[in-house]
Order: structure tokens, then C-alpha cells, then sequence
């Protein structure tokens, strides 16, 4: 049972991190094709912001580390 | 049983903060473009509202954790 | 099976809270960009609107940690 | 079993309340800002309405309290 | 089992009722806003409708309780 | 298992009148608002509605209280 | 089993027949609204088309109590 | 399990009645809202429509009805 | 598990000919108020329309009996 | 086991025709009432993709029939 | 298990063809009654894709025999 | 166990690679239909994509018969 | 359990696979009709975003094929 | 259980780097096609999203190698 839960904590954590990801990455790419002189401010708060919704889903990931090993 | 709550809870929490912080971050991009002399203000209402979307995942994280351990 | 039920309150907890924040949140966002002049009164509307929705993902939070304990 | 029983009702109940605050205090926000002047009649209807819809998710926190204890 | 049906019905129930709720509730904010002059009116109709709506909920909660006690 | 059976019979009968309470309700709201001078007739066809669509969930509900009882 | 079953069809049907009339009834209360002198002929329709939705769930209630019976 | 099969038949053809009816009652009253001339043609092809849906559904009801007697 | 395949089957047939039929029925119900002088063409086309949906279903409405005599 | 298998297939094929039947037929219904000149054309269209479309879900039915008989 | 397997199989490559065969004939009715100069270049194409949309749903049906039989 | 996981495998593979194909091959009706100076390069552009998007199904077709085999 | 394993990670990477691709592929084409000048340089960027989107859908194939053999 | 568990990471670690990814990679074909002169700025912006987006799932494979081997 303890795989199992590894593997759906892992499981869920790439979905979570995917789905937000792409959601804010492809919204950077349509706003830095609309407006080119705002291009650098955007890619800045892209990066900030995927670092922010990376957060949760890596301690998702610890814990399916802890779960495996 | 113990093991496969963690997962759940863990994989959930992951899942919950990336899309509240997906469609906070997202919209936080495409309005700074659209306003680029509010983006400051935009900005700082995004790190609040990203801090506050973290709460109630950070305290699941933290029931997985006790599950784990 | 007591240890599941925490997983999965704590979980939902979690993605209702967020689900909840994310939209109000973005919500004021893009009502920010649009009308600089109310800024304010939309940001405290947001910050009771976000105490509100936030207090019954709490209560489940505990619930939750009354089941791990 | 009991336990479980609490785990879903306690998450179901907070996945319900933030439905559905998140969706009157989302659109308070919008209409307030469109119409500055009906401000405090929306918000005071807001308070009204979030009221009303805790009072069963409440119930179901009961109900999961006392599967808890 | 017992329980768990305790459990379900409530959770339900409060999904319920906050979905009700909440679409009327935000509808009657957002007509409100539109047409100042009805706003009476629609309250009015607001109060009866949410009332209507809690009728079956609430009995739902009534098997919970008598389900759990 | 009887009470399980009365948990979903119960859960669903709100689920299923809160949905078609709060549609319909809430489009009276609408077009109350949009044609002030229809009121009285749409109010009236509203309660009607909302008798007929409560006749099976209120049947629902007698399945459950047969169960639990 | 037996129950179980119970339970399922008459929550099942509590929701169809919910779906369908809330389908008709609003789409019934918009049309009346935006074409007044059509409002009889609609309602008379709304009636018929009430009697022939709630056909199969009434048939289908009285499944679940030959079932709890 | 025999009445377990029995409750899903059941249900599900209510279900499906009610989606089918509900579709199609509400797309006459909505054109017969717009096209008042062609009122009858559309209430008689309605009538025939509701037969041909709802014969499925009855053969579902009575597989329902031989699983139950 | 006999009656649970045949419970299952007749309720997918019943769900797959009313959704299949009400999309027709609803489609031809609409142009024929669109077009009144196709509507003996688009009448004719409906019915071997619902001739063709709902051979497969029957098909599985014989599976079911099949299963259940 | 093998008699719910039978079911699974038998229920999934009939839903699986009457959505492709149900999509190309509105389509033509729709197309025909739009292009009455092209009605001939498109209707013998319509025969052919019928035709193909329920090929696989015979197939399928095939197999429920070698599993029930 | 062998047969529920089969099952299994068949009724999902039975939805997935006719997925697939829907939209495409659908789409191809839809622009060969807008662009009738079109119309056997569109055909010709929805007969390869008709053909390459079905090799992998048939290869699926003969894992089914395989299981079947 | 393995039979299941054999359906299971083919089952969503034909599911996946129709959902695919049927997505590309209609996109290129379409465009054929609106630009027809574009067909041969759109159609070969087809050709290209249908190979790329069937070659996992086609792995997980082949997992598939290892499993049965 | 192993098989079962298999068949669900070959299965969701094909599902995966096609999914991106599929969607990757139709923007592609839908663009190079829309802008003809530029059809060599989306095609060269479709090519390498196919083969980002299939590495991790490989990946997964390969642990499907370790639990196979 | 440790297969099942290493089957369900890697599939979904599969749906979700196809699904960021095939957003991502189709948002910016559709803008270099509408702004050519912005074309290699935004296809180094997809390199940098591609590979965060792929740092998570790429995880989970890890944590399924993990559990295989």
C-alpha cells in the first residue's frame, strides 16, 4: 500500500505542476507576442511564478521519495 | 491505509496549489501586459494572493508529513 | 482506514481552499487592472472574501489533524 | 469506516462552501467594480449570501465531528 | 457502513446546497447591479428562492444525523 | 449496506434539487430583472416549477428515511 | 444488496427527472419573459412536457421501493 | 447483485429519458417562442420525438422490472 | 455478476439511444422552425436517422435479455 | 466475470454508435435545412458514414454475443 | 478476468472509432455543403482518414478475439 | 490480472489514437475546404502527423499482445 | 498486479502521446493554411515539439515494458 | 501493489508532460505564425517552458524506476 500511495502522490504532483506550468508559460508566450516592449517583465514574472508553483508539487515529490525509500 | 492517505493528500495538495497559482499567476501576465503602468501594484497583489493560496495545501503537505513519518 | 479519511479531508481541503482563493483572487486582479480608481476597495473586499472562504477548509484541516493525532 | 465517513463529509463540506463563497464573493468583486456606486448594497448582500450558503456545510462539519469523536 | 452513508449524505447535501446557492446568490448580485431599481424586488425573491432550495439539503442532513446518532 | 444505500439515495435528492432549483431560479432572477413588468407571472410560474421539480427528490428522500428507519 | 440498489435508483432518478424539469421550467420562464403573448401556449406546453420527463423516474421510484419493500 | 443490476438499469433510464425529453421539449418551446406559426408542426413532431426517445428507456424499465420480481 | 452485466447494459442503451435521439430529434425541431419548407425533407431524414441510432442499442437491449432470461 | 464483461461491451458499443450516429446526422440535418441544394449529396454522405461508423460497434456487439452465449 | 478484459477492450475501441469517424464525417458534411466544388477532394480525404482512424481500434477488437476466444 | 491489463492497455490506446487522428484529420478538412490552393501540402503535412501520433499507441497495441500472448 | 501495471502506463502514455501530439499537429496545420509564407518554419518547430512531447510518454512505455517482461 | 503503483506514476507523469507541453508548444506556433518578427524570441521562450514544465514529471518516472527495479 505504501507504493501505491508513492506512486499517486508522484503521480499527481507532475500533473499539478504540468497543468500550472503550461497555463502560465503559454499566457507568457501569447502576452509577449502581443506586447514586445513588455517582453522581459513578463518573462521575469514567469519565472518567479513557476518557481512559486513548483513549490508544493517537489514536497509532493519528497514524499513519495520518503514513501519508496 | 496509512500510506496511501499520505499519497492522496500529498498528490491533492500538490494539485490544489498549482491551480489556484496557475490562474492567479496567469492573469496576474496577461493584465500586466494589457496595464503595463499597474503592474507593479499587480505584482504585489499576486505574491499576497499566492501566499494565501499556500496556506491550506502547506497544512496538508504538513498532514502527509505526519502520516509519512 | 483512519489514516485515509485524513488523507482525503486534508486533500479536498486543499483543493477547495484553493479553488476558492484562486478565483476571487483573479478575479480582483483583473478588476484592479481595469479600474485603478477602486484598488483599494476591491483588495480589502478580497482579503474578507478570502478569510470567509478559508474558514471551512480550516474546520476540515482540523478534522484531518483530529484523525492523525 | 467511521473515520472515512468524517474524512469525506469534512472535505466535501469544505469543497462545497468555497464553491460556492468563491463564486458570490468573485462576482460582488466584478459588479463592484463595474458599478462603484451600488458598492455597499452589493457587499452587504454579500455578507447575507455567504451566510446562507455556510449554514449546511457547517452541519456536515458537525455531522463529521461527531463521526470523529 | 453506517458511517460512511452518514458521511456521503452530508457531504453531499452541503454540495448541494451551496451549489444552489451559490448560482442563485450571484445571479441575484449580478441583475442587482444591472438594474439598481429592481433590487428590492430581487432580494425578496433571493430569500424565498435559497429557502426553497435548503428544503431538501437540510432533510438529507437529517438522515446523516439520524445515520450517525 | 442499507445504510449506505440511504446515504447515496439521500445525497443524490439534494444534489438533484438544489441543480434544478437553483436553474430555474435563478433564470426568474434574470428575467425578472430584464422584464420588470412580467414579474408577478414569472414568480408565479416559478413556484409551480419548483413544486414539480421537488415531487422525485422528495420521493428519494422517503426511500431514505424507509432505509434508515 | 438490495439496498444498495434502492438507493442508487432513486437517487438516479431524483436526478433525472431534476435535470429535465429544470431544463424545461427555465427555458419556459425565458421565453415567456421575452415573448409575453406566446406566455399560455408555453406553459401548456411546459405542463405536457413536465408529465412526459417525469414518466420514467416516477417508474423508476417505484423500482426502488419494490426494492426496499 | 441481482438487485444491485436492477437499481443501475433503473436509474440510468431515467436518466436518460430525462436527458433526451428535457432536450427536446426545451428546443420546441424555445422556437415555438420564436416561430408562433409553426406552433403545431413542432408540438406534434415533439410528441413523436418523445415516443421514439422513450422506447429504449421502457425496455431498460422492464429489464429493470424482470431483475426485481 | 450475471444481473450486473445485464443491469449494465440496458442502462448504457437506454443512455446511448436517448442521447443519440434527443441530439437528432432537438436538431431537426430547430431547422424545421428555421426553414418550415424543408420540413417534410428534414422530417423523413429524422426518422431513418433514428431508425439507424437506435439498431445498436437494441442490440445491447438483446444482450441484457439475454443475460437476464 | 465473463457476463459483466459482456455487458461493459455491449452498453459502451451502443453508447459509442449512437454518439457518432447522433453527431453526423444532426450535422447533415443541419447542413441540409442550411443548403437545400445540396440535400441529395449530403444525405448519401450520411449513409456511407453511418455505414462505417457502426462497423467497429458491431464488432464489438459480436464479441458480447460470443461472451454471453 | 480473461473475459472482462475483452470487454473492456471491445467497448472502448468501439467509442473510440466512433469518436474519431464522428468528427471527421461530421466535419466533412459541414464543409462540403459550404464549399460543394470541394466535395470529392473532401470525400477522398475522409475515406484515408476513415481508414487511419480505424487501424488501431481494429487491431484493439483483435486483442478482444484473442481474449475471447 | 494480466487479461485485464491487456484490455486496459488496448482499449485506451485505441481511444487515444482515434482522439489524435480524429483531431488532425478534421482540422485538415477544414482547412482544405477554406484554402484549397493549401490541400496537397496540408495533406502530406497529414500524412506526417498521423504516422507521429500512432506510433506509442501502436507500442502500448504491442504491450498489449504481450500481455495476451 | 504487475500486468495490470503495464497496461495502465502503456495505455495513459498513449492517451498522453496523442493528446499532445494531436493538439501540437492541428494548431500546426491550422496555421500554415492561415499563413502560407510561413509553413516551413511552423512544420520545423511541430517536428521538434513532437519529439519534446514524446519523451516522457517513451519513458513511461519503457517501465511498461519492464513490467512485462 | 509496488507495480501498480510504479504503473500509475508513470502514466500520469506521461498525461501530464504531453499535456503542458503540447499547450505550451501550440500557443507558440500559433504566435510566431501572427507575429513572424517575434518568432525566435518566442520559440527560446518555449525551450526554457519545455524544460521547466518537464522537470517534475521526469521526477515521478524516477520515483516508477525506482518502484520497478
Amino acid at each position: 500500500m505504501k507504493f501505491l500511495g508513492a506512486g499517486i502522490a508522484a503521480g499527481l504532483a507532475a500533473l499539478a505542476a504540468s497543468y500550472g506550468n503550461g497555463k502560465v508559460i503559454s499566457e507568457t508566450i501569447k502576452n509577449m507576442a502581443r506586447q514586445p516592449e513588455m517582453a522581459g517583465q513578463l518573462r521575469s514574472t514567469m519565472f518567479i511564478g513557476v518557481g512559486l508553483i513548483e513549490a508544493v508539487p517537489i514536497l509532493a515529490i519528497v514524499v513519495a521519495f520518503l514513501l519508496v525509500l
